[in-house]
């Protein structure tokens, strides 16, 4: 079937719009008519070459939600009304142990993610900056009505990719949590860790977040550009969750985890972290990464917002502006996702 | 009161005989007679200003096992004549939350390691490669007179520093762990690995060590320089616990881990850890660290090992054979860890 999008055409051109061919829905297949995709930080890493050699045409985006019109032969969770969302991945072998496990994001046999990859076929997949999307309906999650629909967008990514890592460990009452960053991911992460009980606190370079770090549900704003709050807060918190995209050095953060304490990264920068041994020796300190979330989690984490009323603070943008949203993302000039209202394609 | 020592003059200078004045035994003191001290990489990272610049003269030695000879007038917990260890650690605070906590390793407060730095008074300390040594009651911990006791000296920084991040971890039953490196550390590691119940697997440069690593425990072991062997261990274990000191990657073993598989350091090599972000993203993997154990820690492995009759390898060595012994040790030629016998002093 015909489909519209915005693609970039090479490394180094802009988005622009791009007519192209979705593949047809097959039996285990739903279509769904996109309404909202949140714009990631990751689509513009992955639309420049910053992480590797893309595939294009490329149409980015993965944080997809809107409405099942099509579904297959064989396609028994959703029927045609439904409200789904899509995320990272399209598709998996769902066999492997990752799999087996809820794990798909982490598939070893033919993980297949939402686009600047190619399919089981070797056909190349699409994002969501498009009017219609096809996948496998065991990659369509379950949307509630109950939530607005542009705001539940970015938890397809920003969610559960912020869910996740605090779910996993359980942070909760008791807990000191930090979250440096206070974009996309980290008012996520705010969002959630006041939503699981969990003292939180805004690690950021900007002293004015401060107000808005408190409105989304954080206690208070360490300003890290401040030697004096930075040295208060040494060995205070029991979990760190960094969601910094841009280079930086890590270990001032690892300085403020007490014994024990566990530093996450979902930023993603491109340099390494460079680590020594000692500063993880002296207090059994852990620096973690993680993924995503596979889909029974992805599935929880969306049935946790819709039960707690949490969505993503978002600023709708038209398709035509997608170029100028990226660099005011990378600006750190939004509050806090943007999310392309699809009906401007 | 004097004692005798081999003691470091300088950084460059080998070991050598040295006689020093040590503290009077205190009202919560012990006094104990050194039987045997163990020889452990850190000794020579010390001696040699490798970490940070030393004080000097420098009595290395932090694996110490001994007779209680006499006991401070309101120490309570030893009597003349019981058997004791000390380990990395002297004193702290005791009031601080981690020494609350039972970390006294990591005590904020005035934390004091056995030797290489000042006691609460500025006075340097001194270490294990001596006739005798002075310590505050709480940190003599309680040694079994079941277990051979040149053997148990190890467990006082090789046994403890392997123990607990496993303990910490629950590694046991259904796990898969791997140990880098089979020295002093790795052996260790090797054999609670195999009392805990994982399933364990050695990780060598040396495919003459698989019949060694068999025996004390292991099932089976990987050849890290051979491309096959390392390719066939991906996403395969859920531990790794790397006891190798020399600077190297830890990036080929990051991927040998399961998803949210574990990687724990206690080699403690001088240059940083370079570890991409990717790396830990995929498969939620984490790097942590782990130093030594606090006092009720301690005193539970040395009781586990009373209870499974675990000690470590040895091979004693006379005081005046210790600078020889340093390079073997540096060589990895030693199976698993020289012990001075005190006697020879």
């Amino acid at each position: 079937m015909q489909a519209k999008a915005y693609a970039a055409q090479a490394a180094d051109t802009p988005l622009a719009p791009w007519n192209f061919e979705r593949r047809d829905v097959g039996p285990q297949d739903v279509l769904i008519e996109i309404a909202y995709c949140g714009v990631c930080h990751t689509d513009v890493h992955q639309a420049r070459n910053e992480w590797f050699p893309g595939i294009f045409p490329m149409v980015p985006g993965h944080e997809i939600v809107g409405k099942i019109v099509q579904v297959g032969v064989d396609a028994k969770k959703h029927k045609p009304g439904d409200l789904a969302g899509v995320g990272v991945m399209v598709d998996s072998c769902r066999t492997c142990e990752d799999c087996r496990n809820g794990q798909e994001q982490f598939c070893s046999v033919s993980p297949v993610v939402t686009y600047n990859t190619r399919d089981k076929n070797g056909q190349p997949v699409y994002g969501g900056y498009s009017n219609y999307i096809v996948v496998h309906e065991d990659f369509a999650l379950r949307v509630s009505e109950k939530l607005d629909l542009a705001g539940v967008a970015p938890l397809l990514c920003a969610g559960i990719t912020t869910y996740s890592p605090l779910r996993r460990r359980n942070v909760g009452k008791g807990h000191k949590l930090a979250v440096v960053g206070l974009g996309g991911l980290g008012h996520m992460a705010v969002k959630f860790g006041a939503a699981f009980g969990a003292d939180v606190t805004v690690l950021s370079t900007s002293p004015n977040k401060a107000e808005a770090a408190r409105r989304l549900g954080a206690n208070r704003l360490v300003v890290t550009k401040d030697e004096e709050q930075m040295k208060a807060a040494q060995r205070s918190f029991d979990f760190i969750i960094d969601t910094v995209a841009a280079d930086h050095d890590i270990n001032p953060y690892l300085a403020t985890l007490r014994t024990n304490g566990v530093y996450v990264n979902v930023g993603m920068p491109v340099q390494p972290f460079q680590v020594p041994s000692f500063t993880l020796a002296m207090g059994n300190k852990v620096v973690a990464g993680s993924g995503a979330g596979g889909l029974p989690e992805t599935q929880e984490m969306l049935d946790f917002c819709a039960e707690k009323n949490i969505v993503a603070d978002v600023e709708l943008v038209n398709m035509k502006d997608i170029n100028a949203a990226f660099e005011r993302m990378l600006r750190g000039d939004v509050l806090y996702r943007f999310v392309i209202d699809m009906k401007t394609l």
